[in-house]
């Protein structure tokens, strides 16, 4: 409301509605680019710069995905993905690009680390298959898992694809959303610490999760790749973002006092939902990784499955959609071997629904587990009283965004 | 100005502001989808109903074409396509796809008519190349010739299609651009007159001519097959318009007067435009194919290459760009066979920019062809006085878009 000139039919912006519309250079508005660019610094703490000249264009990261596939990989030739990973990436990688994803296995007996390890060996996993290795995609944050790579980590990473020369793409759609120590890392601050060919590095980013515009496809693709930035721009035609919205984006962004308030005000409350969510579930019995990012928390629910088994994580899965009434997401549908892990989303809903999904999952846990839980039911019960008095504290307008309509669920999965 | 509603930064429709960023439904905004059946009806003189359960939104035409050829088409297989044809298409039905286009010679011989044993011609040469024919792409009215299809070569086309059992892709997005007698005939008429397989007609639509909001980013791909629907819809994640976009299109194309009114304005300004353009041209004793629809011209200088090659037109057009100073497109970039014609836009710039260039024009043909010049600049020099007289009736507001950023000049091609 304050910025009357971002819209094309207010008196202040609607001499710019026929320039807007008639724009069509696939390099994007330098306003926008600039705009984006300046974001995704202060996103990572000022401690980077990003080159406007760098920022290409793309539907969503959806489109980001597919487009460095089509960039970097031939039909038949693989990426590597640690596992748990967001399924999207097995449609927006492989479908239409014939690219094949090999999963990086790892386990929740280390936090699910991305270990040397771990990469080798799905390294030697695919050469063994015949399939040549053309990159390593990591999630940081990572989507499911909710957390972040440590600094170490990063450099491992860096130093790996650099000895087996293939392309490391980074998805940081989720870098605003580190609402708690320790600090997000970006690569882009990694490849300024340790020596590693540029040529190999790119990013892709999104503002569908840290403004929580997935409506206004915004996706980036940033390379340091001079090859990559020009052939993507290229592919960018198949999917620029409307100049309507650059537009609007360029006059939000451009707004330094709004766009350090937002962040700031985004991961507090981030911060509040994860706590209040992650006490609640112990205080029923169920714990969950520990993680500092992401809209949504990786819930141990292995205790309550009947053998150690993905089919009885289906069967439990099934029990929470059709008697709890919760959609949440079973770990299978990240490609995580470890059978009882859940993925819940704990930022996109008012604060009546989370209390409705908190006593739902209490209920639950009381008649699964009778011998433990009337105690843990009382405190539930006190908990929403206390928060009832502490709505102002829960209640938010600026709900981060729910997941991309993506067949995370297997209930979606069967549907489409 | 009149539906601040439409924009999401006033005090009207701020209030839609949290649920249209936050709108991710890759079928649409249900109003989005039927505004745009409404109009496509309303562009096709209102003898056709749309589903708009069967609008799928892409990337603009870029995208929807793409993403019909994924649908359609597997790597290697083929569609035909009538020539001269838009240049973009080698870009977007092949370059990630595979897909192979065989042209259909048509001639001006006979007005570049596309007839039944061209396309048999066509899909002969195809068989011979061990190429599987998958369909067949037109576009109507054409890119580059500004004509339209008539009523019984469409019917032909549809009765070529069902008993090849091959799909048909009518491109219609300028159907909103015929200015003149005999009127559009959509192929969504035909299907109605004539018995055909239904699954094999899909019609590609955009608002970037017929609205001239290139820079909006909406495409659709209209399909009868069902099957198309869905697969399509998956795709278009890839390619979604941005829901901002998808409400001030939905709030726009809900204004039944401003519609009307805007239809029947931006066809008079294109005959108003046409007319003066071709009869300009024809006084300097440059003629060009008799037509009725799009935005450009296809002008006939046949008479001025040195020899009948297409090195010769080149060599023309390099005259046209170099000394000239006008920047069309050679008929070889459209794949047109026959040297000496040369696409004009002539709707994409402002009376004075018009002046300039038809002045250019005249003085080059001056200079190229004394004999018969001297009469004719004199002409136009007294048009040029009555133009300025009539400055209310060229001049427009609602200037048509160009055409995409795609290289269909060769100097444009030596750049990207």
């Amino acid at each position: 409301m304050e910025h009357p000139e971002a819209s094309l039919c207010s008196a202040e912006g609607v001499n710019k509605f026929k320039e807007t519309a008639l724009f069509q250079d696939y390099h994007g508005m330098p306003e926008f680019r600039e705009a984006v660019a300046k974001f995704m610094g202060k996103v990572r703490g000022g401690r980077v710069k990003f080159d406007p000249d760098r920022i290409v264009m793309s539907g969503g990261a959806t489109g980001a995905h597919e487009m460095v596939a089509f960039c970097l990989a031939d039909p038949g030739e693989a990426f590597l993905v640690p596992t748990p990973y967001y399924p999207g990436f097995d449609r927006d990688l492989r479908w239409r690009t014939g690219v094949e994803l090999v999963p990086v296995v790892c386990e929740s007996s280390n936090n699910f680390k991305i270990t040397r390890a771990a990469l080798e060996a799905a390294y030697e996993k695919a050469k063994e298959a015949n399939l040549r290795v053309k990159g390593l995609l990591i999630t940081n944050p990572s989507n499911p898992l909710g957390t972040i790579l440590d600094r170490d980590t990063l450099k491992g990473i860096v130093k790996f694809i650099n000895e087996k020369n293939i392309h490391l793409i980074g998805d940081e759609i989720y870098a605003a959303t580190v609402f708690m120590e320790p600090e997000f890392v970006s690569i882009s601050e990694i490849i300024e610490e340790v020596e590693c060919n540029r040529d190999l590095i790119h990013i892709v980013y999104s503002l569908s999760k840290d403004m929580g515009f997935p409506g206004f496809r915004v996706g980036i693709v940033y390379s340091y790749n001079d090859a990559v930035v020009s052939c993507a721009r290229k592919m960018s035609s198949f999917g620029l973002v409307s100049s309507q919205t650059q537009h609007l984006i360029a006059t939000m962004l451009s707004d330094d006092d709004f766009v350090d308030s937002f962040i700031v005000e985004s991961k507090e409350q981030l911060f509040k939902r994860h706590e209040y969510f992650t006490l609640s579930l112990s205080e029923v019995g169920i714990g969950s990784l520990k993680s500092n990012a992401g809209l949504f928390i990786w819930m141990d629910l292995r205790k309550l499955l009947k053998e150690k088994t993905l089919d009885a994580e289906m069967d439990l899965w099934r029990v929470i959609i059709n008697e709890v009434k919760l959609n949440v997401s079973p770990g299978s549908s990240f490609h995580c071997d470890e059978p009882g892990w859940f993925r819940v989303c704990f930022a996109n809903m008012d604060d009546n629904t989370m209390e409705v999904a908190l006593l739902r999952i209490t209920t639950f846990m009381h008649k699964h587990n009778e011998a433990m839980v009337p105690r843990k039911l009382c405190r539930r019960a006190s908990l929403k009283l206390s928060l009832s008095r502490r709505r102002d504290d829960f209640m938010s307008q600026n709900m981060m965004s729910p997941h991309s309509p993506i067949p995370q669920s297997p209930l979606v999965r069967a549907r489409t």
